[in-house]
């Protein structure tokens, strides 16, 4: 289904850049959770563009409303509505629609499957998109803290070339996170990230980037045989998110080039019960987590606006130069943070509550 | 659903190692379609062990019967029983069962999933599960062949550290990918390919490696936006497969290194219609194909089993020697080609029928 | 899925009686379809309370709004949002709220259900909830309407013991059925039934009653055996309607007694191509639709709520006396007949875009 | 989905009447569930033809084997695979193909819908295809069994204009329902029933009737609103059924013409905890089981197959003369009744294990 996600713990978003405004509904969220705006608003905020230089200029300020499901500050296990109004709800002027498709936007390819699109703003495959997921997942997070005391921090890990130093993935937390803007906790990569990203911008280019996520206390067991493997489902919410093009978990491509007997990881006994002395598995074996951090990596490509001109077709094939005005974020991967955690939390409260089916009482 | 497949032209798929046998069923696929089990074993004789020295010495012949759905070599539009029976059926002797779960395979994590779990040959984790995927698949990509002459067509492009070098996407066949034993079309990089596994193998290691495929004459318009976006469904299909850590849609993890200018793909007048000068969108923009060739990395990690002892702890959280006996693949990827393959082809085939569902008569 | 409905034109709703408003998300819902407020907002104003005596006074104007999910009066093929606020927004206080739940209704499920209900207004039970596939069934209506001509005409065909005379299922329209507010086309059957709910509103009591619907131009090959058969689907749209307790599909109950010889429909040649004679069928035959009118029936129970003391326990077993105030419904009847004309929509635009999927090119 | 039914205790089936054989994969079933054939092959027993004279003569033994999914006699958690060989295995032939649509009957409906139909037996149309329901159905009762106790008993109510007592909801069971071959637990009406029976077949006709079904011990809290009511999901799986024409749960139908006072279920001490009094209700409340006895009742037509010769038309219009061969089940109810048990089977564990997904440890 293309607008819900989720078996159990499932979300369905609407609303795309220039309508009334964006929005969720949350169906199967258990009852008796406590839940109110304030849990949701935080990580809005940090999704929010004009936080910095690093993010566009635009101001949204993206104040979400709970329409339903809650009463006196608890769920009732009745879908939660969500919404968000949008600040500019004017759609475009057909008659200036450009008869030029921005090259690697969704402009062709939503007019090839749809035979119409949305007159401005990226209708709905623009990054506003993203804002009933954050919401909503936001719940997921909430849901899965008061359980299993589940914790998720992702950050940025590079920005084009500049790498940064892993963290310690038992500890990283999104204060560390937080204490730049480029939202990497390595402080030197930090800074240069944040210089090449004030180039780029000067040069009226774009950057990509790479954004890891840990999640700790995730219960063994969670990850459903075969299709839906902890790991699959994880892959298609993160490469669900627009300008994702790899996802990784665990070792990832570089665990390609390794041999087994070091890939391999040894189990030890620990406090909490058998556990891993490493962890290329990324907490995941056979397609279910194995009590240990869950960690993966998302890579998000340069955006395609970009304010200087391409030489490009229009939708005739004829040649053309696209002069692409207004001001647009030079590098996503800051943004992008609160919105991998968003998604990792909708997953694993989903992979919860289809593990809590088949419990024996 | 852990166990099936896709919105309209869906497989369930059932068997581990040592039951009765393997299967699937098949839902959704369009009727009056040219079908015989001659379109399907090929892909699982591809797949099967004991083919060279690369893999399982273990003999597997996997002939397939279709059980139902078709009638006089036409699909009927009902669904398409699949069965390969197993030729070693005998459960393990429980008291014989190893109190130590073996690294990084899926031993532990099944016994925290459901209290139980098969005693030997792996069960439901085993690579046996994929012959319902690749029985499935080849009806899926028959389907696609005859109704828009899609081609898909996957490699190994690396084994450990050995890399090659890229073949031509447009002409890339499985006649040149079966042109050597290792399934890597460039004839260089396979003699040192083979030269690793047969290194690793006699030091009773194993090691990982990357499979590439590339689907042509996929038409513009499959995905569906937002959380079935084309590479988020086909991110899903590839790390629900066993033994897999990374999926790269385009440019991947690389592209986040480049620079919006560079990396964006100029639109430019093509034969069939207008089509991308570049292709670092892998042939998908927005979630939605555009035309061009869509091609994708998968990372496969050494396989866990190997044959030489390793240090670890029993279920008690005792330190333990494994001693693995058998003989295992040293190096699953010349296996995965024909299972990616089918992967690929079950995530096209249901997006042609999800798109199909909208188009106005 | 508990509050989506659908495989490809899917509505997910929410919402309850004294949240902020009700709502819904239509998904999957065609591109370039016209659509404005003023296709939905009719059949809203239909299911509306307070339109007359025979329905509950109070006064909710239910204007809807699209949030999302069209642009210039056409569908964008995104999803489309929906949103009706509520008048009273105020949630119960739960230091009144009942500690005996009341006969039949859904506070004592609920209870034992969530562990938690609305402390106000029966929450989800509540008729409000259906506003929502009111709204999404007018707009699947409209796509029906468009690309089919579909109509779909339902009445109330009896109250408690007052039975009405068959109209003509060829031409009956809903302005036949809106000549009186009891919404029966038998014009001396729809007096008696006004008489019986004016005689069972003074007695603080309240009457059940049937409501029949029609579906004309329905083409033929909708249903998807074996599951989701046409009247499979069908009787769950129209079970998961509040109130209701029983289906019939064609002959119904009343065909269990007839011979083959006498129920079999025989095939004639029609002006559109082959037809049946008669129409115990129902329009549908394995499942599957034939091209004749598909009708059947829904059985509405009286509603629970009645202003008489009632003889019942409360949560603790004690028996206790409930005093219901408030003014309600005595019987729900002609409001449901826009419900069930929007569930039958639903169920039938989903058949038609599934249908639609497996066609050849 | 079509031939999937249910969302965590699923079952996929395939097969039609004159392939390889019929079958099923039941996915979900939750593991170290004690199962053997022999769990199963009873309600095949009481499904199959040739018992008596009250069904076809046809000898099919129907004997089922678990492909996988167990091991030692308890479930693993992983798919279940489920097969019964048809005996008939021969399709048709095509140039005896009838060229006139039997009347009633899915000829007509699967050629409009796929083209193409089987060429004999009726296809995935046939009675046959019950056969993978009743199977894993069978699975679905043991789960019940052993976790709630639950009870699962249906009989056949009514044969044409032959209606029985109804038997006490509380204590009938399967012994008293096979005290005779027409499955009626009135010994006087079986009779009737019996010798109309006799008489219809001496006539070349058939005859329709009425199965009712309890479910005891479902526990409280089962169904999902709004979409998956507990009756809802109990229509739309009777309603899949081949040759059904309505259904109704609790008061059904007649509840329409009851009023409110007497129609509501008072809540009374119990020894369980409260309870109702009487149970119009059917104990379902709000769309959730409130722990009294479940009983619904479902319409079937007479057969449409009958050997008498009926006028009618062939497929291109022209008026002919159908003369149906063979020898075909006068009436259906009796070998329906392990039928429906299956379904409320599927449905009722199903709901158990949604309902534990939201449960709070």
């Amino acid at each position: 289904m293309s607008n819900t996600f989720g078996t159990l713990f499932r979300v369905a978003t609407f609303g795309e850049s220039h309508c009334k405004g964006v929005g969720a509904i949350v169906d199967g969220c258990p009852p008796r959770l406590e839940l109110a705006e304030a849990d949701i608003q935080p990580q809005l905020d940090r999704r929010r563009p004009g936080q910095s230089d690093m993010t566009t200029p635009r101001s949204e300020t993206d104040s979400v409303t709970i329409l339903s499901g809650t009463e006196n500050g608890l769920t009732l296990g009745t879908p939660i509505g969500l919404f968000v109004p949008n600040k500019d709800q004017r759609p475009g002027d057909y008659s200036k629609m450009s008869t030029t498709p921005r090259p690697s936007h969704a402009d062709y390819t939503y007019q090839m499957k749809y035979g119409i699109r949305a007159s401005s703003g990226g209708g709905r495959s623009s990054a506003r998109e993203t804002i009933g997921r954050v919401a909503a997942g936001a719940i997921a997070e909430k849901y899965l803290r008061v359980t299993h005391q589940t914790e998720i921090v992702a950050w940025v890990s590079s920005v084009g070339d500049v790498d940064s130093v892993q963290p310690d993935l038992i500890t990283v937390s999104r204060a560390n996170v937080d204490t730049n803007m480029i939202r990497c906790p390595d402080p030197k990569a930090s800074k240069h990230m944040m210089q090449l990203v004030a180039e780029v911008k000067d040069a009226h280019d774009s950057i990509g980037g790479v954004v890891t996520c840990v999640c700790r206390n995730v219960p063994a067991g969670l990850g459903e045989p075969v299709f839906s493997k902890l790991e699959a489902k994880l892959g298609q919410a993160m490469l669900s998110l627009p300008a994702t093009k790899g996802f990784e978990i665990g070792s990832g491509f570089a665990g390609t080039r390794m041999r087994g007997s070091r890939h391999n990881d040894p189990f030890i006994k620990k406090s909490r019960g058998l556990g891993t002395k490493t962890n290329f598995s990324g907490g995941i074996q056979g397609g279910i987590s194995n009590g240990e951090p869950v960690y993966f990596k998302v890579a998000f490509k340069p955006p395609a606006t970009i304010s200087q001109s391409q030489q490009t077709a229009d939708f005739e094939g004829n040649s053309a130069i696209l002069e692409a005005g207004g001001r647009h974020d030079p590098c996503v991967v800051p943004r992008a943070v609160p919105i991998v955690e968003a998604m990792a939390a909708l997953v694993l409260a989903d992979s919860v509550l289809c593990q809590n089916a088949i419990r024996r009482e």
